[in-house]
């Protein structure tokens, strides 16, 4: 049986992957009284009389919803809210094993931008914090965008998890390589949710500049070559990248970018190149080849080409690029500072958390292993000191 | 310190009543493959092409929302979602004590109608069943009849549940007092949610009427007195529960409800009725006096006017009716049977299993006690082979 086969049976054994549990005694009449009618009466009142309460009361404060609507499952595409259960349940049960935060799967039957917006912010007061996945590029920019007014921290997790981890992968990179980020010369393959996020973060783009270190060149390319001002029949988000990325207005495929470069970013589809694109690019070069299963290039192709650091999003490579090292102690973090939202300076914080995680990179491990509980215990601390330093948390 | 006071501190210690548990192991890389990517995807496929796969590879199949806005929470009014949250932990929690049932609390900032409709239909891919709670009428009338095609069981428990729970008491008291069902007359006080139900099911309206006894006669009154059809100024539910109970257009007060009638049912406040009231009942009337935390009337003076039984909603005193007795199996019997929806069938069969769960009924016990662990497995049961009796189940 293969990973497939054993998923499947994996699952209907257990049902799921994840269940409530009761955490009050509930056997005798008394602890009726206290969990329910009446006692409850009271931890209700002192809510409605401060609604920030509910983070010491209820479940609230340690609790984050996975919100999906199912339209661009890793791999699977646009596979609709029933069929994307299963992945968001494996997200609550990560979120529960990594960071002990307790999350609950909500597929929505919505795909128009203000349906998403108006639900999110309708069950705003069940949860700390909501944690948006799966959701197609473009709507997921404008429906993030919107919520981060909704009064607890909304992060779209494809965007800026992969952000944070692939930025804290390129930090070690250069500390291996001893190169400064801001002189480098970066290819982004992939103009959707991760490219696009990305592309802004190592750029600077809508972050803390007192923080941010921007790297030298970025160009990103999707299956039409290089994004660049202007390009015909553009959507308005690849035109916002272009315009932040490409002032020069450099046209071109995917190939004419990598010529030269210092950094191949991968977020697109695999299989796109060979040891030849790899050897058109600078000296030593860091490939970072992150489509699944398959990578863009085969890590050991990519080494012939002569590419000197080579991440993927397998396992069985070295130097995954995983989420799992972000969003687990990113909401963590914000959680416990009672974060109104996230900021640059709570990303940029996660980001420095993993850097750090790895004492000595070397070629082979630019990142922590995923099964490091340590990372998401400080990025959490991280991230809290933030957003308390930041300004943006509850009373 | 009073129950309050100690449901506080407990609050405060355990930071809510519930909590997410992971079912797989997540311990090794082959864990994380099999439980998430690459292998989730099998699972969804599956589910991508036959919904009800659902049942069997997620949560899903075992998991209700307890949905509210916190409108007319018990004993407190309009509070508002936030400040609901406690008491819909704390239903999730009795949902998982008595039944297995993993339930998740959400609150919703929406108060339209249409809006609470188009969310919970927006979110019915993430669960089983929808338990909706504490939504102040005549609004929950509109929001659970437009919810009843969702395509999984939608029951409003203020109304249906207690319904059914009175029905179980008065069905046992009428069994002690040997008098059957069809003679009795009933006065019902409160035209809420619980009013109307209970005046519904009593009177078989929109009920399955092969299974269901209508009773004698019944009067609803709300604090202007007896509903009856053209009452002015009386809302569109109230009139049709008038049209449908007091045919003989009769008006009055509820003491002028209560002159010869066999039956009290309250629905509504506290210290409403003297014993002299209960005097101007039938011989050997029946009480049941469910305002909470205070009765319509003391038990004990029900008792000095002649009543011959008498129930409240409290636990300290004798035949305590309590929703716990049929929520935990109602839904557990149609999460079981893959039910689309509730109807009068499953409902009735709720009714007879909790009759059927006190063996002989006497004045002191006409109702199992709630903390018997046995009836919700017998609700269950007996819901689910009426859901599959009456074809409403998925395949």
């Amino acid at each position: 049986m293969d990973i497939y086969e054993r998923s499947l049976q994996r699952h209907r054994q257990t049902r799921g992957k994840i269940e409530i549990r009761s955490r009050m005694r509930l056997e005798t009449q008394e602890d009726l009284s206290i969990a329910y009618t009446p006692g409850v009466a009271r931890p209700c009142e002192a809510i409605a009389a401060d609604e920030s309460a509910a983070w010491d009361l209820t479940w609230r404060g340690r609790t984050v919803a996975v919100v999906s609507d199912g339209s661009a499952v890793l791999g699977l595409g646009d596979i609709g809210p029933a069929a994307s259960l299963p992945v968001m349940e494996g997200k609550a049960a990560l979120f529960h094993e990594f960071a002990g935060v307790d999350a609950v799967p909500i597929v929505l039957d919505a795909h128009e931008p203000d349906e998403i917006v108006s639900i999110v912010k309708s069950i705003v007061p069940s949860f700390g914090g909501i944690n948006l996945e799966d959701i197609s590029a473009p709507r997921c920019f404008e429906i993030e965008d919107r919520l981060q007014d909704a009064g607890i921290p909304v992060l779209h997790d494809d965007q800026h998890g992969t952000a944070i981890v692939l930025l804290a992968a390129m930090t070690n990179a250069t500390r291996v390589l001893e190169r400064p980020l801001s002189n480098l010369s970066i290819v982004i393959n992939g103009a959707g949710a991760a490219g696009r996020a990305i592309a802004f973060l190592l750029s600077c783009h809508n972050e803390d500049p007192d923080r941010c270190v921007p790297v030298g060149k970025i160009r990103v390319c999707d299956s039409k070559g290089i994004l660049w001002p202007g390009r015909p029949g553009q959507n308005p988000t690849k035109e916002e990248v272009a315009r932040v990325t490409n002032t020069e207005s450099q046209q071109g495929t995917l190939r004419d970018a990598l010529r030269g470069a210092d950094v191949f970013i991968g977020v697109s589809r695999g299989n796109l190149l060979k040891a030849d694109d790899i050897r058109s690019m600078a000296q030593d070069p860091i490939v970072l080849a992150m489509a699944n299963p398959t990578p863009e290039i085969d890590p050991q192709e990519a080494r012939a080409g002569g590419a000197a650091i080579v991440g993927t999003g397998r396992s069985d490579y070295p130097n995954q690029v995983n989420n799992v090292l972000a969003f687990p102690g990113l909401f963590r973090g914000a959680l416990e500072a009672r974060a109104r939202k996230f900021n640059a300076a709570m990303k940029l914080a996660a980001v420095a958390a993993i850097v750090n995680c790895v004492e000595e990179p070397t070629v082979g491990r630019i990142l922590p292993a995923p099964f490091n509980r340590s990372v998401a215990v400080r990025v959490a601390a991280a991230v809290k000191q933030a957003a308390e330093d930041s300004g943006v948390c509850r009373n």
